[in-house]
């Protein structure tokens, strides 16, 4: 590890690749044999499950409960909804057979021409058409409504450029779906899912995002309106965080679900549809990360604290963990997530290099000396810095520290994001800004064709146009036509 | 619903309609616009999710991580190991194209024929292939074993008859992966984890199982030996309920994943890999449920108490919901799940009807009277009983009274299988008890062409040779050949 730890490649040289290295040398991920996958490791997949368990309690909190609906797809399914077909056709994996034969001219096997489905079955992008396709079961008057489902899936979409966690062929992620007997109730619930998605991103994930609604431009395939979280990692990137969409009445006039409402009348049901993804691991590790390794939010962390016995003999190693085990007992107690490493095999330097590498938020370090004096070495991931402090009373002392790097990290990012945010009012101010990376507020004149042609000169794009974006008068910076509010432009994941 | 209860097929009339209408009526699951594919419902979910929470715990208790690896295999990867692809090649979905495009000839979408894969995937009917073809990346000396890692996911085997939870082609499962230094550690961990599931179907599903040994004929395609646990059903059909394989250096050899050892000498690694999946969820269903609908372990219910207030008017309403509010948060405080159902739109006999068929293990009634008396109506799920208690600590009496459901309907299943297991010596006596259905204990001369004839000219199978089989002399009951104790044979699921 420490040999690791000194090949990581620094930000300031080569950003991507510092990302691409640190997935695999902190055991996050790596590539598998299928292109685009990647396989999650159980570190990786240990943030993941905090993640997913965190979000699972929020969703429940607001009475949405879990289902599972089919992988597969029928072809006929997917292309109910023309816009929403149209987004994903061309990324489809596509199952066109069910069983493999013995190869008649040689050995191994090959797919059985006799075996050839009817119908084409697609691994699902997206849910939308298998779950509005089963509703349309379930929902017949208006006290069927509103459903509220969510499912943890994977999904498949065949991406030609993939980045592990960022952009993946196959990736894990939740959907939820929801429908409502009104209008207004739909959009309250998409909003509600922002907010949700917003307040989990920075409260457990300590990265801060900007709210807003998407462009038609990137708006979700089927959508009327999609509202998104949007970050800035550490180059001034954008990153797409969690999206929550507005379906209107598409998808169930695709599928034709209609309830019949409080006035007797058949109505056709209001949708919306939100997710959060794998990506996110992707975010996590872009917001605070830095050249020694991973920075992992307490909230997190797999391991919140590591233990770090400093011993020569061992009378001396015995002496120690007699001191430590009922720390740990404490720490576990109060729901602190400790490993007391006393491996034998391995030198205390390569051990802080290790778990440097690996984020863990706290490192103590505890030799004879310590012992005798009462006293244990504390090291702050996030800054690095070490100081002295007393065995009596660590358990509280570190509590409170966790909260204090969770509320640090958070901070610093928000800085970071402050200050790589321009406001620019003239295209050629616009391309020289947006070559520092970061977010521009610009105004724009609310059409698709400027949006891409800002796009197709500059790479950046429309990240959102921020829910609390004050009113201000202004001119498109290309077009000079009026504009009432700026919106973010940002080169982005 | 009181009407759907009504509906529901008796277990005498037609068993297997029983089942499949309970799954349907009582909101577990139903069957998708895909083949052989089912739409698992909240309620169902549920339930998976708790059998989930608790394996997933007792996994980690034993030092399993969890991780995840891809759901596409290349199809020379299920082919490196003989045995394994000659197992599953009949029932593999084949992804042979990663892109659809508009149809040139009309309307819709068609598979874009330049988009067709240069090897073609399955969708993992297992993950061995995959996660060996990974191994070989994670594992080079002795320092890195043993390696324990589980994922949840979906799996898929193209299965001709199917049936919603039993057989299903996509089913959600977890599968357990470990390699090991030893052949001896190798064994040790297959016994621990089909330990572990015994415990499991026992504690938790209330289900009593044999633990056995698989004859050749059941074995997993690839393993040296599969122990599994079988329960019986209340037809007297048994139930394959968990696997545990000990692959030998089978999927090592494949994949060519070897270690250097403590002598420094290269070897090849042991393996053993180990499932349940929602099949767990037909089991459940089928060992407990009766005529009125599901019966569900307290240990696994989604509800475990429901709280229903009779009342005539508003003010009596009022009256009762101030008196169970407290009670509600003393079940929550408990850990106890509780739903207090005082809908306004559903008569109480229309609620009582629906939650014996959801299976809710104990039902509370309070009406006006029983709030001046200080009474309330208890009744329990397994037996259907009702009785008049105190509200004066009622916590206390249903937490005790959810243990002895618990325990009850254990036994109950443990006298039915005790009852329906007979010993029999001749051929004769065979054909006529496999009539009735149940376990039969009998000789085998431990050759798969006798299990061949039996199977052929009964159905019946072998479904374990069990752990805590006692050493018997006899004979093989159609050749005569010696034979050393008794094996379990059943028609099964």
């Amino acid at each position: 590890m420490a040999k690791e730890l000194k090949d990581l490649t620094k930000r300031a040289d080569n950003y991507s690749q510092w990302y691409n290295e640190l997935v695999v040398k902190a055991d996050l991920a790596e590539q598998s044999a299928v292109r685009g996958c990647m396989v999650i490791k159980p570190y990786g997949y240990a943030i993941w499950e905090k993640m997913q368990r965190t979000l699972d309690d929020m969703f429940k909190q607001t009475g949405v409960q879990n289902a599972y609906f089919p992988l597969l797809i029928p072809k006929s399914y997917l292309c109910r909804e023309a816009e929403h077909v149209e987004g994903f056709a061309k990324e489809c994996a596509v199952v066109t057979h069910y069983r493999l034969k013995n190869d008649p001219n040689g050995t191994g096997v090959v797919v059985d021409p006799d075996a050839r489905l009817e119908e084409e079955l697609i691994i699902r992008p997206t849910s939308e058409t298998i779950i509005w396709g089963t509703y349309k079961n379930w929902i017949h008057s208006y006290r069927d409504l509103p459903v509220l489902c969510n499912q943890w899936a994977n999904v498949m979409r065949w991406e030609m450029r993939t980045r592990m966690f960022l952009r993946t062929a196959e990736f894990l992620w939740q959907e939820g779906h929801c429908a409502h007997a009104t209008a207004e109730e739909s959009e309250a619930r998409t909003v509600q899912m922002i907010n949700l998605y917003a307040e989990f991103a920075e409260k457990y994930m300590a990265m801060p995002v900007i709210k807003g609604v998407k462009s038609a431009n990137e708006r979700f395939a089927g959508a009327l309106n999609t509202y998104t979280i949007e970050a800035m990692m550490q180059d001034g990137k954008a990153l797409q965080s969690g999206t929550s969409h507005n379906l209107g009445q598409n998808f169930a006039k695709a599928f034709d679900v209609t309830f019949v409402n409080k006035e007797n009348k058949p109505e056709y049901v209001w949708a919306n549809s939100w997710g959060v993804s794998t990506r996110l691991m992707g975010a996590l590790i872009m917001t605070h990360s830095d050249d020694n390794g991973l920075v992992l939010p307490p909230h997190l962390a797999p391991i919140q604290v590591v233990i770090v016995p400093i011993y020569k003999n061992d009378e001396q190693r015995a002496e120690i963990a007699k001191v430590v085990e009922p720390i740990v007992a404490e720490f576990k107690q109060r729901g602190i997530s400790v490993k007391f490493d006393d491996a034998d095999n391995r030198r205390p330097g390569f051990k802080f290099a290790d778990y440097e590498l690996k984020g863990v938020p706290v490192r103590l370090a505890i030799g004879a000396r310590d012992i005798a004096n009462g006293t244990v070495e504390i090291m702050r991931r996030d800054t690095l810095e070490k100081h002295e402090g007393k065995l009596e009373g660590i358990v509280d002392y570190v509590a409170a520290l966790l909260e204090d790097i969770q509320k640090n990290i958070f901070e610093k990012a928000l800085k970071r994001r402050e200050s790589m945010t321009v406001k620019v009012d003239t295209y050629e101010e616009f391309k020289v800004a947006i070559e520092k990376g970061g977010f521009i507020l610009a105004h724009w004149d609310g059409t698709p064709e400027t949006e891409d042609r800002i796009k197709e000169e500059t790479k950046a794009t429309i990240r959102c146009i921020p829910l609390d974006a004050p009113d201000e008068e202004g001119v498109d910076m290309i077009t000079g036509k009026p504009s009432h509010r700026r919106v973010i432009f940002a080169r982005n994941y």
